[in-house]
């Protein structure tokens, strides 16, 4: 391995160890964005404006890093393919930020009201969508594609939480108006957690594309308008 | 010019020919799924299937198209920031895409039922979202700051729309628990055209991060957590 292989696999070593901190921070934000709501106290989420301003740096520092890579590398073929998906990924995580905010103004409304029921999907629904952000990022940095695979595996589960969450809630809003508010805000919460999941899919699928050199993006099966 | 330059600004054109083509394939579909609605017909949105097919093709080409150029030009600086926008902004093209599908997925369980009022704050979301796709990928390829900061603006007027269908149906929805399941589905219309409004704000934003290599997409004043 010549000075400028050497170079070029250290910068990339440094962006993976970014891109994972990503990762880790919007994991974090998550799980206090859901902790607010089960455990009902507001204060759970008060590092989360903290964490979405780190992302947000995060975000500008990680591009930077991609096109001072590229320029002062001019990479080809996998490593190329693998920082144009960096850049991508980067927004991926970025957005799930955004959705994690979203969901704490939600919870923010529903913790000042009795409580409907106990919350059981929505919880699962977190702690998967959690657990696709991490995996994903990880299949990306090792080029696993195993692994992404299972990320795209367990959007379908999160998508079959979500559906009951609707229905279960719909029967609620039905039998007592007076839910109505509440039901709805619970419902747009598990309509951003999906939306997290597909997040973290997109990132799977990107990371089979770049390894494999195969666009799974598109599988001529999936034509359910799910996803994304 | 030398001969190099030309065949980069030949293939740019190219580029973003198919941009601007795909930006008008993600509006029709947007107009298609907006009318079936609002004429309560389902053929209307008979070709969005390939529509959407359309963009997944046109997503594979552009990537491939940018890794290419990347590639044998080895461009440096705004050429390359445009690039590696150019790869996002197809990412966020095609998102549009999945989000018009899941507008006529709920379309379609609307116009099986009475309609609840005849319809004015959606279908005005769709064009004002409709026509922020198109600026925004307009404000691209010219490299219009101005354009870009034009859509940004707009999406004010689509949040406070979207707020409007919120109050509104909750209404219906309290005073008449018949509407729910109906009222619902818009409220996830209203949603899906916000997230496209929102898709259209973040190509604006790496418009003016590629004009001006100012990073917009976190303005210190955004701190609401809407958008992205």
């Amino acid at each position: 391995m010549d000075t400028h292989e050497r170079y070029f696999d250290r910068d990339l070593g440094e962006l993976k160890k970014r891109l994972i901190h990503m990762a880790a921070v919007a994991e974090a934000m998550i799980d206090r964005a859901i902790r607010e709501l089960t455990v009902r106290d507001e204060t759970m989420a008060g590092s989360i404006p903290q964490h979405e301003d780190e992302l947000n740096r995060l975000q500008i520092e990680i591009d930077e890093m991609v096109q001072t890579l590229i320029a002062t590398h001019q990479p080809v073929a996998v490593d190329l393919r693998f920082l144009l998906a960096a850049t991508r990924i980067n927004s991926e995580l970025e957005r799930i930020g955004d959705l994690v905010i979203n969901i704490t103004e939600a919870a923010e409304v529903l913790i000042r009201q009795p409580e409907i029921k106990p919350l059981i999907d929505i919880p699962q629904m977190a702690e998967l969508a959690r657990r696709m952000v991490r995996e994903s990022l990880h299949a990306f940095v090792k080029s696993d594609a195993l692994m992404a695979q299972t990320v795209i595996a367990t959007d379908d589960q999160v998508d079959a939480l979500k559906d009951q969450v609707i229905r279960e809630l719909m029967t609620y809003m039905r039998t007592d108006p007076g839910t109505i508010e509440r039901a709805l805000a619970l419902i747009l919460i598990s309509r951003h957690l999906e939306r997290i999941a597909d997040h973290a899919t997109n990132i799977a699928q990107d990371v089979i594309y770049v390894v494999q050199g195969r666009d799974v993006r598109h599988p001529l099966t999936r034509r359910d308008g799910e996803g994304g």
